[in-house]
């Protein structure tokens, strides 16, 4: 990096909804937003989300910039899904969200997911022939959907970045802060 | 039925792990005790679960019977597997837990799972050519693991009981007491 502020003038949206896991949440975020970008956090509705801790303590709540209905991935130069397990098992019932997400996808722009947040990636068909890496968990879904699951702290593959847990975020937001900064766009 | 306790002398192992949904445990339990059934509560260690409502507001703890390292399938007439998303996605990881599931399933002995509680099904390879009904999140995975998933309250398929949520348990309290009443050995 030649700047201190390599996302300066980006924007990036961080798709959540409830049980999202509070530090996948938080700390992605402080990172972009230091590195200059300007974050929105989409949800399923208007309000806020509570977040979790290891999934099953309740911790802060965090307001919502928009709906995700109402939302374009237009207006946004890259993705970020954090996990926790409720949180992206809710998302991937909502068709306004894959929709968010598949636009994302196809338009080819930077995204960035960990732990459970692959999920979001299976349920729009976009792991096929991906190399990634999640949550062990979703191993499986994600092998059977044509994904190349390995066992690494961050993986990128035609410009999505993936990252398996907490342990995990200081070299997942490195890669996202350098991806994002890259204002590549990728084939899928 | 021809009598008030149709499962007199049988014992069901009920399996779970922190994050169950609490009316998914405490539901199927209630009817198996009252129809003459000796339930065993078994989890990842001994101690205590924590139940949650709608996965993300804590509820009671249950005592643990057993923890399932020390468990035998043997020692059991019949398996369910209830919900609560954050429960089967920590069971799946655990090789005791999925080697408990798979003597019910090679034994050709009766299971029920309702909700998220298919994923265990799935983890071991046990959904292909199965018919079966879950959560909707989870139909992408059943199906590319094979699985006819069908949306309806209760479908039973080879000795196995599904149902999607807290909604359908009065069918699936139903179900599971007439097919465990059976006695039945079912080919998989």
């Amino acid at each position: 990096m030649t700047t201190s502020q390599p996302l300066q003038g980006k924007t990036v949206a961080i798709l959540a909804a409830d049980g999202v896991e509070q530090i996948e949440l938080t700390s992605p975020r402080e990172a972009l937003e230091q590195a200059g970008a300007t974050t929105h956090l989409i949800s399923l509705e208007a309000g806020q989300i509570q977040s979790m801790k290891g999934d099953i303590e309740p911790k802060d709540k965090y307001s919502v910039d928009k709906a995700v209905a109402g939302a374009s991935a237009d207006d946004y130069d890259a993705l970020v899904l954090p996990g926790g397990t409720v949180n992206p098992d809710k998302l991937r019932l909502s068709d306004d969200a894959m929709s968010f997400v598949r636009s994302f996808y196809e338009g080819g722009k930077p995204i960035a997911a960990i732990c459970h947040g692959p999920w979001s990636l299976s349920q729009i068909g976009g792991v096929t022939g991906l190399k990634l890496t999640s949550w062990p968990s979703l191993r499986r879904e994600l092998e059977l959907g044509g994904a190349q699951w390995v066992d690494q702290e961050v993986v990128q593959d035609k410009g999505i970045v993936t990252s398996r847990k907490p342990d995990d975020l200081p070299a997942f937001n490195r890669q996202i802060v350098e991806l994002f900064a890259a204002s590549g766009r990728y084939q899928r």
